[in-house]
Parts: C-alpha cells; structure tokens; sequence
C-alpha cells in the first residue's frame, strides 16, 4: 500500500534527522530560548524582507490557529474566514473554546474575497442591533486553502488592503506553505505574504519537518506577550531547541523550497496522467493536493494498491478524491500511480 | 558550562533517535491512529496491569494536564490541588483558560493530604452558601512533587480512598514519574499509582524522550470521547506515531526504568557530596532533583562552572538551588560537580 | 409615536406591580430561596404536567439560552440550531464565550426539521474526520422562532423523537411562548412542550412581567447542579423572589394565555388590514409578530406617526418589516394603526 | 422573624415603586438606549465629578464583576484582589469562566495594601520563569469590604498610584457603595473613588433598588464597545429603562446618600448596643454590617425572633455572627433587636 492520503505520513527529511542526532547531547535552555531558535528566527526574517518581524516556533497547526487566533481577538469578537477554512471545520470548535464565534464566508475553491470581507464588515457597522452580533476582528485565510487553491497577489493585496482599512489584522494559515511557494503558478512570494498579512504562519509539519510551525508576526501591535499566549495554550514546547533546529535546517540552503518544488513537480505528473486519461477534477488545483473524479469502479480498483482521501460524492456514481505528494514522496511511488491510472 | 538546571536540556536516549531514523520513511496513518501508539498503549497496559485503560500521547504536560482536566470537570467545579501544584503556579492560567478555578490547599514538601481534602470537601458540602462556591471537581496531584518530594503508598491509598468517597477522580500528573519509581526510597509502583489513581500521565518530555506523555485513563467513565479534547484542545499531533513510536521504545526491555535509575543514582552521589561537606537543605528529596542551601559566595563559585536554578532565598547570604539529573547526564559530569562541591 | 416595534416596549402588567408593591416590605431570604419561587415553580409545573420538573427563575433571555447551553454541553460538542435562531445571530457569541460551537442549519421561515438534525447526526457519526469536527450536543430550537411561526405538534414530536434517538437534548427558547400558546392556528399546547422538550423556558419579559425567564428542565438528568451553572453566570438575582412574584402572577387566573390572546388578536387585526388592502407578506405568522412587505414610500408614511422594525430589502423599492403587539398594545394604538394602513 | 441576614431582604424604595408604576405605560427603546438611562448617567456624572465618563446599568454584581474584568484583561492577564474577595470567593468561578485567574492576596479586614500590589508585580516582572506565570492585569478591591470595612482615601490613594504605576486598571466593586459613602467614619467621598479608579460600579440592589448596579467607567481607554462586552455575558436588560429609572430616582434628592445614612446610622444602634453590653466584635466596621461575637447559648436566643448570618466559628463555644441593616430597616426592628441584646 503506497500512501497519498495525506502530506503527513513519514517522518522527516533527513537533514532534520541528522541535526537532532549531532546536537542530541548540546545542553540547551528549555522553552525556545536557545540559539537554534534565535538562529532559525534570524534566517525566517531574513527570507521574510521583514527584520522587525517576531517569530515564534509552535508544535501544530490547530494549536497555532487557536493561539494567534486568541491572542488577537478581543472577548466579542470573531474571526472571517472561509465555511471551508480548517478553523470552521476541523478543529473541534478549539476557536470557540477560547469564547470566540467563527464567522464563515461562503468560499469559492476555499477562498473568501476582499469584497467578501467589505461586506462583511459593512453589515456589522450597519445593522441596527449591531452590538448584539459578534464584531469582525481578524480574518482568517490559508494558503493553499484546504483544497490546494492559492490566492493570487492581485487577490492578496486587496484583502490586506481592505482588512486594514477596517482595522482588521489578516492572518494566514500557511501549513502547506512551501507546496504554495513552490507552485510554477503562483504570483505570490514569501515575502509579498510578509509585506500583506499581519501574522502568518510557515508550516513545518507538512513540508518536511517532524512537526512545527513558524508563526511570523510582522504587524508590531500584535507581537507583546506572545509567549504568554503560547504558555497559557499549551503550546510551549520544554525543548523548544527541537522547533528551532527543523527551522534552522529547513531554512538554510533553500531546503524549504525545495522540498515544495519536489512535491508540487510529482503532483503535477499525477494531475497530468489523470488529465491524458480525459479525467475531470473537481477544482484545479496548483499545488500538491490533486482532486480528480473516479467513477467507484476506478474508485475500488486504485484503492486495493493506494491510500487517497474521498473527498466527496460528486454523483450517484462518481467521487471526488484528493492525492497528496509530500516532500517525503518518491518518484517511484509516483511511477506506480501513473502506470495504475494508465490501466483505469 | 555543564547543565544542572533542569530535566529537559538533551534530545532523546539514542535508541528513540535509532527508532525515528529507521521508521523514517515508513508510512504511518495521522493523528495516532497507527501501529506504534497501538503497541505503545499495549506496552503502557502490561506495565501497569490495567488492561482497559485507555491510553493517549500528548506533546506536553502543561497540554496535558489542561486536557485532561477539562475533561473531567463540570463547568461549575474545580482542581483540588498543592499551591506549589504546577497547575497553579506555572502554566500561565491554562486551567481557567478552560473556565476552571484551581482550588489551592496549603502544602507540605510539595504534598497534600487525604485529611485536607476531606476538609475541603466536608466544608464546601456543609457551607451555607455552596452554590455560590466553585465545587471541588477532582484532585490534582504531582508524584514526584515540584519539589522532588513521593507521596507513600500508605499516603496515596488514603487519597484515593478519600477522592472515591467523595467521587472526585485522583489525577497524577507524573512528568516526572520515572525519576519516582526508580527511586530506593519509594514503596509506591506503577501498578500502585494504575490501582489507586483514575487517570494519570507518564513523562516521557522529562525521562529520555525527545517530547512525550503518555495518559492512561483507568477509570472507565472518564475515558470517552477523549480524543475530541485532545484534539480541541490542540494537542492532536499531526504524526502521531512519533509519539508511539518513542513510548514503544521506553517501554521495552524496562528502558524507562533504567533511564529513572540512572538520573536517581547520580543525583544521590550529588546529595551525598553536598551532605558530606555539611550542607544542609531545604527539603529531603528522593528523586533526582536535589536542593541543597548555598551562600551567595558558594552559587556564585559553582555558577562559573554550573548552571543550576535559584530556587528561593533562605536568609539575607544563603539560598537554596536545585540541581537536577536526568537520563542523559553523565557520571563525568557529576564527578566534576562533586569536585567543585569538595572545593567550595 | 406609537410603537410597534418591539414586545418589551412596556414595563409590566398592572397585577404584577401591584404584586411588588404589596409584598415590597415583606422579608425574603435571597438568590430564589423563597416562598414566592417555590410557589410560581409549582403552579408552573401542574400547567406542564410535569410534577418532577425542577423550574428555574433567570432574568434573561440570552443569560437563559447561555447557561442553559453550557450546562448540557461536553466541551467538544456543539448546539444545533436553525441559521436564524437567536444564539446564533443575535447574542454576541455569548454561546461561544462558554467554549462552545453553534451549528447552524438552513432554516425555513426560522424552523429546523427532523430530517436535518438526523442528518447532521449521521453526517457526524460517518465523517472519516469525527473527532476533528465539533459534535452535536443538543438541539436548539425557538417557539415562536424569531420569525414568529410556530412548529406544528407533528414537527415537534418527530424532532423530540431524532433527538432522544442520538442522544440529543431538545432545548426550546421559549422567550415569546405565551404568544405561540394563545394562537387560534397552533395544535402544540404547554403540556406537549413539556412532553417532549428535555427543558425549556416560558418567557415572561415579552409576555408581560418586567423581566424575568422561567426555564423548565424536564430531563432528570439535566437537574442537577443547575443552581450552580445559574451563579457562575451571572444569571442568580439576589432578590430572587422578584422572579417568583411575577411567575406567580402571571400563572394564576390563566393571566399568562390571557396575555397572550390579546397580543395575538390585536395582531391579527393588523394582518387582516394589511390583507385587506392587499399587502403581501414575507412569511405567514400565526403569532404577535407580522411582517407586511411595504413600499419605501408606505413606510415612510407609516414611520411618522409609528414605530416598527426594518425586517429585509426584499427588492429595490420594497422592504419587509416587522409590527409586534404585546400584553402591553392598546386596542386604540392598533386601531390609529389600521386607520393608517387604510390610507397607504 | 425579623431578617438582619443580609441588605437585599425587601423590595425597592417606595419612590422607585412610584416611579415604575407611572412610567408603566410609556413605550422606550430597549437595551438601555432610553431616556431614563441617559439621565440617569447624567446624573451620576455630576455625582462623581466626572463628565467623560462612561455609565452602564447592569442587573447584579456577579455579572458586573465578571462583565468588567472580562472586559480588561488579557487572556493571559489575571485580577489582584484579597483572597476574602467576592470575585474569588462567592462567585462560583464566574472569572475563571471567561478563562482569567482570580490572584488572590492576603487580607487584612477584607483590604489590601499598595505595598502588596507592588510586591506582586514585582515579584511576577522578576521572576525567571515570569511568561508561566499569570500576569497580573487589573486590581479588584471592594468599598465597604465583604467585612464591611472601609479604605481611607490615603490608602486608596496609595492603590490608585501603585496600580497606574505599574499600568493595572483599578476596579472598585461598589456593590454596598451607598453604606460606605454614608459612614460617619470615612474620609472618602464618591468623587474620590471617580478620581482615583479606573472602573467601579454604585450598587443599587442593596441600596435601596430593586436590582441593578451603576459602572462608571473613567479611563477612556477602558470605555470602547463596553455594550458588546455587556450583552455578551448575558447582562443586557431588554428593558433597560427599568435600570435607569431606578438610579434616576436614587440620585435625584440625595436620596441614594439618605439611604446609606438611614442604614448605617440603625446599625450603629446594633452596634453601640453590643458594645455597652460588653460584646466585643471580630473587626471594627464602620458600616451597615456588624460582627459581634456571641456564645452559642446568645445565638440560640437571639434565632428565635432575629435571622442574622453566622460568619465563622471563634472557638469552642463563641461565633462571630453578622447582622446587616439596610435602606428598609426600621427603626422598631431595631428597638426590638436592642432589646432582645440587653436581656442576653
């Protein structure tokens, strides 16, 4: 059984691996305070065009989401975000354990619009009984989206533009960043999302490392007391070092942009076998996430030899799947699917 | 500079490294649901003679304890615990961040009784205005304490008996408890703590893993629907099996025993010194943390050699600081200390 | 300016006044621990037929909804409840402030059926992604809704009986009940509610008390520790006997349906010549709410001499609006009213 | 049985009975946007020498509390007060419910000290481990106390200069506010405590109201969306004139001072009484509440025609007990109670 379920299924690249082996003796101070972390902050803010930017290391994407989310958000507020955005959907309600209500927009291939947001806020202002309503205060994006959509600068830039003239900090949900960055289709780079968004975050967990995640804060307002915040949610790792060293590692020598390239390269082969096959998908997708339709015939037979996602019926007959590529992905692994769709 | 001041300043035993480099590529289901947190639970299960516990792996123990407290409690009851209990002091109001009041008792070397919760129970029961009065929910208790400290079997029976009695669920939070049960001064075994408690946890963090605890919930009405907390609670790793994988190395050929000797061994030998010289401290402690009462002229003499933790001033010229050992520090390392001690 | 805007635009029906005004030097014990409680609880549970219902006297209807939630809900579960309804538009998160989720369902004309609660039931069970996902918890429903129609005694027992088959608490926001009850179109008596709700609330500020929420909890297994959930709100009066007196006023001499008949005839008669004269309306109410589509140019006209509520923008040159009656409405305000709709 | 238990045995001074009655019929807006709330804010502006100020009316003090405190802090942010506090002792965990930790300071006579307050942030800014630890956000005090004791206008300058040196929000709970301005003993007046506190709120449901508390809030920065915050925890009053009308009539005439005089000098009575007959108290107050110390044969005695509250157990034989006067005591009530202790 090969796995394109998910873009979490091995461990970690092995230069990561080699670094926890050759410090695993170093004595560090715990909680994110040694050196690796310093120097993995160091390289991110570089990378980022942004020397003022603080930068935090957490453990995963739920607890990031919850923590950044929280830290922002006064008591009656909530936060915009896609009906699809992870946030809403498959985080267990963590954001309404912290007392704030998710505000979803009706999304479009998982992406909300600066208009979207306009309105959003306008109605608020409006409406008669507006302080008996929960009050826009951030705005939640990902990017990819959850269905490997990305935004384009154009796209970007009007949201950042309209979230600060409503006061509202824009946060991006970057878990599958590097398979964004990486994408040939992308306008968008690491730095344009540092210059537009008010806090990000740079996935680790999928895009090579172990585990982690890069929050990035540029906007100044938000960064006091972050750590306290970090505390307080349970997200403060005693050997913080582990986060710093996989950041460090991914960092340096563009390994974070290359391991998205490798990703995004084999996923594109697999769209492609799919596509001379005359399969249609339900979006398309640019980065390492692919959502072709199978009939449940075509369904069962790739399933006796691959892992994949149902992502949804499409009809009485046909689903929507989603295959994933990873950095961990194996060209071999990809050849086999291709041969398997090529019999379908 | 040698280390002493905490438990967590190296990476992993190199047999949890071995384990992660060999599995690397293996493809693993997320969020724990794979084979190594399956074999890990069954591992945790024999050992503490419990075979319907249910059995979890959490990041951390801040994480951990929020979890599970949350779990148990109603949203009008509290955590009975130690005003030294970590949940009170040291994880930045994690615990009300929940909506729960931690509910302090004086304590002894880091200890509570089964007579104070009695007392506390008996008295809220007998008060006039109870509804008014957050109820006791559960007790929380640490073993070892943060202050190095056991509780006895004799001790922690009556606890248990008393909880029952008042149907509040014992919960121990063991981030330590390896350095416990390795100690020659304790009458209390893992299958004691399995019997008497109704949901403890075993560090992993603090006790050769790289990151790591390891919930056993023994009591059958607390166990459902955990994983939901977990995962609400942002502590659902992503690559679970990373967890198993670690726990499913301590747990065999008695690795988390031996780990607990080791550190226990070596912090006597740091005791012994500091007895032999005539030091005297503030606490007697069994465990592999140890503190002994300095001048301000002997802390500053070890600190140019050694880092250690300022603990609490004594008098206007004498402190009291705490070393600690742990699985990855080296008899060298001691043998110096001693030296240095031998000098002061 | 005669105000049809709201059902709360008046203090309190004369009987109820001179209640305070008879015992207002009588000596109560406080927080609802009185006689006059005791008494109002009992004469609220012969009208329900429930001898073993425990009966709760709140001051709101937000404060109700909220701890009434939080007292069912596990910390991983959620309120289903149509788009529409109340907590989930009009209370500022206060739902969410608990911890909690609000699951919206398309609502038509502000009702929920059985189907979707049974469907969103089974789409909850069979998501691959259950634990990742907020679980149902109860099912929230108003009655009248906000949009003043009522469920029939068919839809309230089919709900009851999806919801007791997964488990599900009914919660009924009762905050109009009296109009819902004195309606010549329903079949749903006080008795059914009480039947087949696990708890619910009579709302006395909108059907004439000065304030006050009296809520029936049915389900034995939702009693307990209520007055707890009550303090830790905010939701316990001091003078609780307030909440008696008027409870006690209002279940006596049938004063409540009394109440309610008079606000729905008086709403009937506007209806009647708003039909008359040929208006259409956005939805057909059984209830004291009515909502006649007028032309920007009729509602100017009526909005000098009355005052009424801005429903929707129904189309370019045409609103929806809303005219409540009450306990408290004038045979001659309606009557000034009609004269008016007469000269649209 | 004549009740000394506590100040909110009777309804509301009969000029607000009046008031209620003949504004019955008016039609007002609701949520507190009427006319009698305006003015009444007006008025209590000019009471506190205030003209910037921001005036709320909400039902109770648990809800105040909680509402304020909610309001202010930070979510890693906790509120200083005595560990006698209201907030920390009476009210079912309400803070901790909107997830802050109540940090409670020892007390002497239900106050504390400016020193202590700057002993506390001293201790937490330097404190190692200071982002583990909840940081101080705001300083709770009560005026009368829960002891029904008094701050001097020294210390509560010393508080006031402490807090702001250090950036905390001084909140004043002033459920018994009347009773303290009223002493003959106090040298702070209401235009002080307008001066000197950020925050605090006039009670007026143990001063002479049905219900309901007055919040002033000075510091501007303090004062933004404050009515999101209110309907939020449940605290909205849909018919929020009734609140308005209430501190309308108790601050016009005085009437508000008159009631804490006519309270305060009744229990003076009690007081000098217990005093020539020898008795002696737990705490001097200089208020409406009194704690003379008596043997449980005088308790016995005195139950069978006077409720009072028992406050804790001396010794053996002896308990200090608590009897409250309020606006409705009488002066035969009284006489009679003089009575009863000079035959003890």
């Amino acid at each position: 059984m090969i796995r394109f379920a998910s873009d979490y299924t091995e461990g970690a690249h092995p230069s990561i691996l080699s670094a926890l082996a050759e410090t695993n003796y170093e004595q560090n101070p715990g909680y994110g305070e040694d050196t690796h972390c310093a120097h993995a902050a160091e390289l991110i803010r570089e990378a980022c065009g942004t020397p003022e930017a603080a930068v935090h290391f957490l453990v995963g994407g739920t607890q990031t989401n919850t923590i950044v989310i929280a830290s922002i958000l006064k008591p009656y507020q909530g936060a915009l975000c896609a009906e699809s955005g992870h946030i809403n959907v498959h985080e267990t309600g963590a954001v309404e354990a912290t007392g704030h209500k998710v505000l979803p927009l009706p999304a479009v291939n998982g992406k909300i619009t600066a208009a979207q947001v306009q309105n959003a806020c306008e109605a608020h202002i409006h409406d008669a009984s507006f302080e008996h309503i929960v009050q826009p205060g951030l705005v939640y994006i990902s990017h990819p989206t959850e269905y490997g959509t990305l935004y384009t600068l154009e796209e970007l830039t009007a949201l950042s533009e309209v979230c600060h003239r409503y006061g509202l900090p824009l946060f991006l949900d970057g878990a599958r960043l590097g398979y964004g960055l990486a994408s040939p289709e992308t306008d968008v780079t690491l730095k344009d999302i540092a210059r537009l968004c008010d806090v990000f975050y740079i996935g680790g967990t999928k895009v090579g490392a172990l585990f982690g995640e890069a929050v990035v804060i540029t906007a100044p307002s938000l960064q006091k007391d972050f750590r306290y915040m970090i505390k307080r949610g349970g997200g403060m790792l005693a050997k913080g070092w582990l986060l710093g060293l996989q950041f460090e590692t991914l960092f340096q020598n563009d390994l974070y942009m290359d391991l998205g390239k490798h990703a995004v390269t084999l996923a594109y082969r697999i769209r492609d076998a799919f596509r001379e096959k005359g399969f249609s998908f339900i979006m398309e997708s640019p980065t390492n996430q692919q959502f072709p339709i199978l009939t449940d015939e075509q369904l069962d037979k790739l399933s006796s030899e691959f892992s994949f996602t149902l992502w949804e019926k499409v009809d009485e007959t046909r689903s929507a799947v989603r295959f994933c590529t990873s950095w961990a992905t194996k060209e071999e692994q990809v050849a086999q699917l291709i041969e398997a769709i090529k019999k379908l």
